[in-house]
């Protein structure tokens, strides 16, 4: 296929080179800022940097908009392509409808389920690509590209990507900043923060193994109220994070009396 | 070393095991509950099961107290042992002193950094050791234990421990919680929870690698308001998943801008 990226961040980096990995050709790149679309052209075999929307000179296949989720629809009214290019976006949270301002495009959307950093390789064949077309010829082409990337293609519609999207931030998203609460507590008592590791990663391959409400661990779950409240009381020069504790430790507490009375019924 | 196992639980079995696999005898199992030490004693080479907490007629050189937090203070003021045996407790959040009631006892602390299950080994020669010991001959003979089991030993106080303990809540326990809160938001939107397992060991990894706060995606960072709304609007039927939701987002946006501020001093 012949591909812009309308985009130069992360998401539009590694997908662009995966792409270009994989046979496809990536014609041209598309940033606000002149030197972020240089700079990922210069990445690529043969792609133009360019500042213009206006794509119709190009012979595209299609285009892939992996910008900010908030510019998707400002990008969307000024993108020009011929008639028939396919036109997909890359986000977890945006609907397909959001491309319908796309002239004359078939549009759809390719949501790699990953967390993109610059400087960090993505090993696109562990990573889940959700698919989602407004027809089915579209969703074929889609399917078709995306298995040229990744073993794991699943269908899945505007509501339910949002669902897994929720699902992400609570998985993902928050739990990163709970190792950073982590990693800084370990830091501020002069502890190495390799200390915590062999825990981390044994937690998580259990909790992907078995149900994690079925194996949680702690004070909290233990209804140990002299850990919890000495807990507390070391975390009072943390106002912010003393209260994350609190909240946390109570919801822990709802499930599992939830379960227990479950169990009991 | 001759060695007692004062408890028959989770910790008590895998160490247990691994002590004895690591050429120690262990001679005694004690729980308050028969059929628990009963169950241990029968997976090991030697060992009797008991009910008494007088050990007076064996000739122990270790009793490990792997019992409850909740427990610890009760098992020591009943425990008996020959003068000069050593006695330790296996908790993070206990302190030392708390086993000053075991007469006659060299007292010390043995603490393994790692979530134990009853259906999962455990590898030990990835597990952090953490000791503390009364007196320096103690200290020794614990640490040259705990270098049998593992190549990760350090020497840590009681006040260290439990600041080490407070993180490993962060990390683990409230993280399994999230992971718990995700996996059920999938199952309820018939996706396959599978779905984000490459994404959560990607966030690990990379949270292993670099400090998370420099590495935070999603909507709470971006400060996406639109896509809050939403994601609150979808939790209308968990409301305590809905304040954490919020008070973990509070808690990103204001880490994040007192870095920024601190990037601008």
């Amino acid at each position: 296929m012949k591909i812009a990226l309308v985009g130069a961040g992360n998401v539009a980096g590694h997908l662009a080179k995966a792409l270009e990995k994989m046979g496809h050709e990536v014609a041209a790149v598309y940033s606000r800022t002149r030197s972020h679309s240089e700079d990922l052209a210069h990445q690529l075999a043969n792609a133009t940097a360019t500042e213009s929307l206006n794509f119709l000179s190009y012979d595209l296949d299609l285009a892939v908009i992996a910008v900010s989720d908030t510019a998707i629809a400002s990008v969307a009214k000024q993108l020009e392509v011929k008639p028939g290019t396919i036109v997909c976006h890359t986000s977890g949270s945006q609907p397909l409808a959001i491309l319908a301002a796309v002239a004359g495009a078939r549009t759809g959307v390719l949501y790699p389920l990953q967390t993109f950093s610059r400087s960090k390789a993505v090993d696109f064949s562990q990573t889940p690509i959700l698919i989602e077309a407004e027809d089915e010829a579209t969703l074929q082409q889609l399917q078709q590209l995306a298995k040229t990337l990744s073993p794991i293609v699943h269908q899945v519609s505007s509501l339910l990507r949002k669902h897994l999207h929720l699902s992400a931030v609570f998985a993902c998203n928050f739990t990163n900043h709970l190792l950073g609460i982590s990693r800084e507590l370990l830091s501020e008592a002069n502890l190495p923060i390799e200390l915590l590791h062999p825990l981390i990663q044994e937690t998580i391959a259990k909790a992907m193994q078995q149900d994690p409400f079925q194996v949680q661990t702690g004070p909290a779950v233990r209804h140990d109220q002299n850990v919890i409240e000495e807990h507390l009381a070391m975390l009072h020069h943390h106002p912010a994070y003393k209260e994350l504790y609190l909240k946390l430790t109570q919801s822990i507490q709802a499930k599992h009396s939830a379960a227990n009375s479950s169990k009991i019924l």
